[in-house]
């Protein structure tokens, strides 16, 4: 089965934003079982737009197309397909019913403009959108069968999951079952995963292996489809290999269910029924941002004070002064003095603490950016850290500095159970 | 000029890296008046590439094409190129020289595999590469200009800027100059955006118009290029088409320079030599990560307190456990003290507070899912505000809750000027 993927919008080919759901989409179909042949981005022209679609639809047997259903006249991917289709646009009754539900569920009227988003290609059919106004739709083109997406990535992402693959799941036989696991890495760079596990091809012939980085952390997948392995050997086999890689990776791997590190971390918080405060001083709240984007994190997140301020440090810490003055902000005494004030101030089981350069600028000989302190609190003990990335840029320096003090949490926290 | 874009790679078509060479390609060629027409990903299979390669040279004037130069077996570009120019690879001189110079530089012979690298087509000229071991190359097939680079992003970077661009600025006669303006919307839908913006196709015909929504802003876009108009004229023509659209959107312009809001609220702190301090609950840090984000924050960020728990709320912004008592945790009254508190245990001039309900669980007849409760404090006032969002997804009521908080600020300050 030929599957290619095209994604649509003038800001793709202009550089204004980079396509991920591309990517997204190719991970998610190869972990059905189904390789993506190629990817083409247009842009919104609706000339140009027919014309890929109907290239397309000459040598594929299934086509996934995001974005261009939005209510704004460069929103044409509608009519682009209808023009590849040899169809015509008409008002679809059942998309009309979709976008008027979308607006009636928030108490809002339906602007006119959105009506366009139910004029679809007469031989489409509708599949609803959740979470958003743009209806998207599926029709066969030339023998393919092509599945119409908006572009923004959660509307896209819910669509997928939930009605999409479903669909294409009825409509080919896939190669039935795929078991795929996902270990979740921290403290190593790609090129290394990849040389570690570089014997993996040798050992385990009939499964794929692929890397993903979300920096820092770097998500190892394996899988196999059951037109390799049939039956409970498929289960042997993935077990099999779970534990070569975990014997190739050891300690970098945070989680063998493929969590983030502040799921992992939360998990474990609320396994050993314990809570956690945070200091920040150079993530500037990233850590509490993280811990807090896991649902039910209320039940263990107590406190987080971003202290940039050395004079917030002292109020709302309680930090000594004369800690700071000896040792300057960025310091391990300071960070584990940050952790303790944390941890008193909200009554919590754990604290962490953060100080150190995220950059551009504030770096010295002494302290040059990408360093970091981290403070770690717990039942009758605190400790302070250093650690050095070479890293130029704020945002990665924040994130990588983040990621490093929830590790020495989870450390702290996985070695207790 | 037709131009395009050919990505190479397995890990693209996989969807285990996001292709980021094309966005950057695209935008960087916009910047020298260059539209890129498409953008297409292919794996390494070499008959799929040169296939690509042929087709694209059917319809293009130029095409760049990055990535399969490296010295393993899976890097094929360079015979794909050869197939579809019905060239043939030799080994090449210069590149020669190229690869074993990168080897020499670091003291380090040449290990024999790399010697692939200077196997090129008879007809292609060498780009020489300081970064990396793998020469660029360029070619004519059928009458399109190709530029054949790395796919590792730096060396792909630094060698268009440094001889790619020049080369296509030699051979072709560009559009000259191109301006373009970006505004920061915040509060209305992309489909509102574009219903008050609808009329400037007829009114500015020769201008090009865009959006990009990244939750929850949107920035519209405006260029024109010298090809459409000439001299003076295309200055005078931007600034009536800024204030036209700056007349259709009003105060829900948040910048007129395409900041975002954090960067935005940082440039009017900075202008009013002003501090801020935030009270966090539902938001979990977002805003003070938002705000730390921008480079130069210590300068006006003091502190953020991320009071998940009530006796947070209490011990560290000394709210009034009456307060919390009576209204509960998400009230006006509640964010309104917050905000108070910060901004004294920061000692800011300023402060906001969140205080809501971001989901998925948590939400009451009362308080819903998408609630959130603002306070902001300055000198000599305090507010509290209220405001409700449909948003079911966690991550989208933190962001949209931060940005709101913001903005209150932002207005307050943009008012002060």
């Amino acid at each position: 089965m030929r599957t290619e993927i095209i994604s649509t919008g003038d800001e793709i080919v202009s550089g204004a934003v980079t396509d991920t759901n591309a990517s997204w989409l190719a991970s998610e179909l190869l972990d059905a079982g189904i390789v993506t042949a190629r990817i083409s981005c247009t842009g919104d022209e609706a000339k140009t737009l027919a014309a890929v679609i109907g290239e397309v639809a000459q040598r594929a047997d299934l086509v996934l197309v995001t974005g261009g259903l939005g209510p704004t006249e460069d929103d044409r991917t509608a009519g682009a397909a209808a023009v590849a289709a040899q169809d015509r646009l008409g008002l679809n009754r059942e998309a009309l019913v979709s976008v008027e539900g979308y607006f009636e569920k928030r108490r809002v009227t339906m602007p006119e403009i959105n009506r366009k988003q139910a004029e679809l290609p007469l031989t489409a059919d509708v599949v609803e959108n959740l979470f958003g106004t743009a209806p998207g739709f599926y029709m066969v083109i030339n023998q393919a069968l092509f599945f119409f997406m908006p572009g923004v990535p959660m509307e896209m992402k819910k669509m997928f999951k939930n009605a999409v693959l479903p669909e294409i799941n009825r409509r080919f036989t896939l190669n039935t079952r795929v078991l795929s696991r996902c270990f979740t890495i921290f403290g190593l760079p790609e090129a290394d995963v990849g040389t570690r596990l570089s014997g993996f091809r040798n050992k385990f012939p009939e499964m794929r292996l692929g890397f993903r980085a979300d920096f820092p952390l770097i998500y190892v997948k394996f899988s196999c489809s059951g037109s390799h392995l049939a039956g409970s050997n498929l289960e042997a086999e993935m077990e099999r290999a779970g534990q070569w890689i975990a014997s190739c990776l050891e300690k970098r791997i945070v989680s063998f269910q493929g969590l983030t590190m502040e799921e992992e971390v939360g998990r474990l918080l609320t396994v050993g029924a314990a809570t956690v405060a945070v200091a920040e001083s150079c993530t500037g709240g990233l850590v509490a941002d993280m811990l807090t984007n896991v649902a039910g994190s209320s039940d263990y997140f107590l406190l987080s004070a971003v202290t940039y301020a050395n004079q917030a440090k002292i109020r709302v810490l309680g930090v000594d002064s004369r800690t700071i003055e000896k040792n300057g902000a960025v310091h391990e005494e300071t960070a584990r003095s940050m952790a303790e004030g944390a941890r008193t101030a909200a009554g919590a089981d754990y604290a962490i603490a953060t100080s150190g350069v995220a950059g551009p600028g504030g770096g010295s000989e002494d302290k040059p950016v990408g360093m970091v302190c981290i403070g770690l609190a717990g039942p009758g003990f605190s400790r302070g850290k250093t650690c050095q990335f070479s890293f130029k840029d704020r945002k990665m320096n924040k994130k990588i500095f983040a990621v490093t003090a929830l590790e020495q949490l989870r450390r702290e926290l996985a070695a207790k159970k």
